[in-house]
């Protein structure tokens, strides 16, 4: 056998994962990032922005259940919930599977990405593309949560790029106030905060941000196989009540139920909800302090 | 700048991570293993075996407080602590930590990895080799406990490497029936049982192992950065009934102050502790069921 083709991950300098290539089935530079897809060893097929691998369709279900699940949950009663980025569909379709969501907006930069999910990593959107609670808009996230009304989301999923490249408009005071602004008066805002081993600064500086908007600022944690370096962050903040004390387990579970996502899940339970905002000491010292903000 | 020397973990044909190399410490073939230790740009200094990432300054303290904290709270009041592998050190200084453990033995095949851990990683063992309450054994951990009285060890830490190369006769039924037989009444004894996302047969086997010669076999779960890969499980299997029901929060707490433990740990908490029993579906369907064994 001849020596397998690698893919190094590039988002640290020294320091990162690499694949094995069975194919590269598609590399396009699009108008705001490379994009690259490639059937790996172990890990089906592989995304990948920018040098940063995005998602896997092994490990993928960790990422978007815990994205999804977790503030949809615990906030118990979205109707209406905004999704920025995420273009390979995993989080709407997750978002859809929640019986009480009467609307999923999801807005992404670059069609590129849904185009090229949609013809080579169908399965992780499934059905979502089309389904009749969705819609998509191919556009700028910070143009839409800027133009949207006042209290017109329950929940925003921000599943963006690091805050470098593509993403860094997604981190600002503008943002954080707009999203603030059309959230319900029990709305809930999360995104994803990076690995706070390799990352820490992401955490600290994104939770300091969201604490000018938001009197709750909290974060959970999840351990995506493929985002190196111990769990990764998601970033909560809220405006009313839903992050005031931790959800009980049991209303969780019964939330689940009543929503028709117990069951056919790979990581998420009620047991892991309640679990992942039980910070480790060397992450919980990135947040903010409730006297601040 | 030149271009940096990579080293590649090889634990897994087509995946895994890599880093750049600062400064190459020591390179030996011990009698056992390849050993190298070198000096990283992220992760202080790493310490390989045959290829797999040991231990690395910058996150040692995940695996290690996990794996002497857990089973040593969850024991609650263990005396007598048999350490087998972890040749680093830095299990034995947790376990130290412990007031109330009045003798930790610590049985290592390769004094080669002794010898360079005290050379290059002092720090992670910090003065537990010359503590009074530690014994320090260069030797064969099966054979160790294959000599060893019944019921003299409360707790029972395997660090080996995975159940390939030197760790693979640490995962025999001989083994496992020998550290049931020398452990006391309400013993337990806890082993690494790999990253199931990519080595779902290693937490599988040992456990329908484990589970022929003890009563109780759970696992719990850590996110270590550099054992990439979403958790790693640890193997916990009891004799008596410290396992029979999870130890509340506010009782692991109680322990862990009463052993001098609570309050300078980076990742360990008692919410921690108890929540990382509580495993994701996709690790969860390894485990066996209670009515086999």
């Amino acid at each position: 056998m001849s020596e397998p083709t690698w893919i190094n991950e590039t988002l640290y300098p020294g320091w990162g994962q690499r694949f094995a290539v069975k194919k590269e089935l598609a590399r396009v530079t699009s108008d705001f990032q490379e994009i690259v897809v490639f059937e790996s060893e172990h890990h089906g097929r592989v995304l990948v922005l920018d040098g940063a691998i995005q998602i896997t369709e092994g490990d993928e279900f960790v990422y978007q259940e815990m994205l999804a699940h977790v503030p949809l949950l615990t906030h118990g009663a979205a109707r209406n919930v905004l999704i920025i980025g995420a273009g390979d569909g995993g989080v709407l379709r997750r978002v859809l599977e929640h019986k009480g969501v009467e609307r999923a907006v999801m807005v992404e930069i670059d069609g590129e990405v849904i185009r090229l999910a949609k013809e080579f990593l169908p399965a992780i959107a499934g059905d979502a593309w089309t389904h009749p609670r969705a819609e998509v808009i191919v556009g700028d996230g910070i143009d839409y949560v800027r133009k949207a009304p006042d209290a017109s989301f329950d929940v925003i999923i921000v599943d963006s790029t690091d805050p470098i490249g593509v993403g860094d408009v997604l981190f600002t005071d503008e943002f954080y106030e707009n999203c603030a602004r059309i959230l319900t008066a029990n709305g809930l805002v999360v995104n994803q905060c990076g690995v706070p081993f390799m990352q820490s600064e992401e955490l600290q500086q994104t939770s300091l941000r969201r604490a000018r908007f938001f009197p709750r600022v909290s974060a959970y944690v999840a351990a995506v196989p493929t985002y190196v370096g111990g769990f990764m962050t998601l970033g909560i903040a809220g405006k009313g009540e839903a992050l005031a004390a931790p959800v009980p387990v049991a209303v969780i579970a019964a939330r689940a139920e009543e929503a028709g996502i117990g069951g056919h899940t790979g990581y998420w339970t009620p047991e892991v909800h309640a679990g992942s905002f039980n910070l480790p000491p060397y992450i919980a010292r990135h947040l903010p302090k409730p006297d601040l903000g």
